[in-house]
């Protein structure tokens, strides 16, 4: 059986995926993906994800330029969860322009934002508008 | 606003939360919560789930032992994913018996068996069948 058959996507045809730093451990995003996106992650060694909100395969980076280069896939007990190992090209995983998308940390109640913007998103994605 | 209605549940009132080692950084357990598993989680101060399988909330080491003692909670930029910073009762998270669910990854295009089973699952739950 083919490696992509054993994994259990969803109604959609959807897994989450994990996307955590190579080095460090740390969790850059979470995203989905599909059967064609995880292929593709497989044979170019970049993340591809499907985004749920534009309904469209999702080449992380084409846009932004901040591209994951995946050294290892990594599957759950139950099959229906992966990780991506990942090099963050730029080191800017977040649509924000911080490192990792989950720069929230809940303390005293509140969310309190823990983390520096590194690059002002109107300049990571200029050339939408150009 | 409660830190509880910042959180962007989906249509089934849950959110993906990835349990992470809080030492190691290694992400044992993908899980989800509803409303009230996090605010119990939040005062309690070990990792509550609902089970979407048993439908029910679900107090992860219940059955097991294997409690994950939250040190931290963690928003996505989206507002609906969760990281829980765990350390990991008596150090399982998998009901494999295995230190993270995460333990199969992708090698020749196989999915390889990259971890031992720490403690043998009959005995872990054991007191099941008692």
């Amino acid at each position: 059986m083919n490696w992509l058959d054993e994994i259990k996507y969803d109604a959609a045809g959807l897994v989450p995926v994990i996307a955590q730093d190579e080095q460090t451990g740390r969790v850059m995003m979470f995203a989905y993906a599909n059967r064609d996106a995880i292929a593709l992650t497989h044979e170019k060694g970049t993340a591809h994800y499907w985004t749920r909100s534009r309904q469209k395969l999702w080449h992380k980076g084409e846009e932004s330029g901040h591209f994951q280069h995946v050294s290892a896939i990594q599957l759950d007990c139950d099959g229906d969860v992966l990780i991506y190992k990942i090099r963050q090209e730029g080191g800017i995983a977040c649509h924000t322009g911080r490192e990792s998308c989950f720069f929230r940390t809940l303390v005293d109640g509140q969310w309190q934002v823990s983390e520096a913007v590194l690059k002002d998103p109107s300049a990571i994605y200029a050339h939408r508008h150009e």
